[in-house]
């Protein structure tokens, strides 16, 4: 007994998927088969349309479905800030946290030489001509290893153009309790504390 | 600044995937963002592909793109045998066993009376008029607690028709060690020992 060759082409494609093994993409075919026809149908429109619809910002690389995107658009938005972020998914978390009105840079990626990231792979060239004297380059790359490397990577790229650079702060986590933080970024929260009183 | 219409509707459709949470929705439509078009249209026509050409076998409920099933439709089976399964995923790991010649019969679900799973949202009825005197029928359903109960139900309900039922062998997993092994499968195994001598 042989699965249908339609059922195999389904498992193929959703094994491709990041996170999704052949095991998984077997469940999540059983499962889709037994959903109504309308769902699936509208799952595979929502995939064409997004595909369709969407590109990146030639300016900032954020994913957008308009010619520039909602923040490069905006005037309102500080224009000497640039906050650089590894991924479009990271604009969507600074947006939601409220506390920036400034611009972005989307990378697309962080520097992995031993994955072949070199600098060229990221969208880091257009970055370049958006730097004017007077701005401030928020460094919002992660706090992994490749994250520190890219932003100090960036960081030796641009200061000699004469803006401002610096690093999203390293501290505790809201809500942590001090026992379940681990020891650099308890030493990082304690070399970086801030004054609270005149 | 607002995520695009159309993101925001792929990442509704992927978060109603089983497994699939918000975060890993907004990750996932991020990297297909990121593929090839012709990789998206691959995937959506594999999905509504699989939709359309597959159905339930009439008679043991195996997912098919025939009218029948391959295996109802083999009459080298063993027409004498009907393995009593909960998902048509379980036939295939069956099937790569290679341990196992005869019919099946896919419940797609377990009794879960908990969670409003009650005897008749099983494919189990159709179950009753492929039953003959002198069959066996293998209930393989899971060894959890609702794969349990399952099993027994269907026991009791045919046994009065005369026909032999098994459970499929409980014991320790190939490759595994005794130390690693629970103690309900360790002393299910000694309980099950079978005689290597004569």
């Amino acid at each position: 007994m042989k699965y249908p060759p339609s059922l195999v082409a389904l498992i193929r494609e959703l094994s491709r998927l990041p996170g999704i093994g052949p095991k998984s993409a077997q469940r999540l075919a059983f499962y889709l088969f037994e959903q109504p026809r309308e769902d699936i149908e509208r799952l595979a429109a929502s995939l064409l349309e997004a595909k369709r619809e969407l590109h990146n910002c030639p300016i900032c690389f954020n994913i957008t479905d308009t010619d520039v995107c909602d923040v490069c658009a905006d005037p309102s938005r500080a224009q000497n800030l640039i906050c650089v972020v590894e991924e479009p998914g990271d604009v969507i978390a600074i947006e939601k946290s409220g506390a920036y009105t400034g611009l972005y840079h989307v990378l697309h990626g962080v520097l992995s030489p031993m994955n072949g990231v070199t600098p060229d792979k990221l969208h880091l060239k257009p970055l370049l001509p958006r730097l004017r004297d007077d701005m401030e380059i928020i460094m919002a790359t992660g706090t992994t290893v490749e994250g520190e490397a890219t932003a100090m990577y960036i960081q030796r790229l641009i200061e000699p153009l004469g803006v401002v650079v610096s690093r999203i702060a390293y501290g505790l986590p809201a809500g942590g309790a001090l026992e379940y933080a681990d020891e650099v970024t308890l030493g990082r929260a304690l070399s970086g504390r801030q004054r609270i009183t005149k």
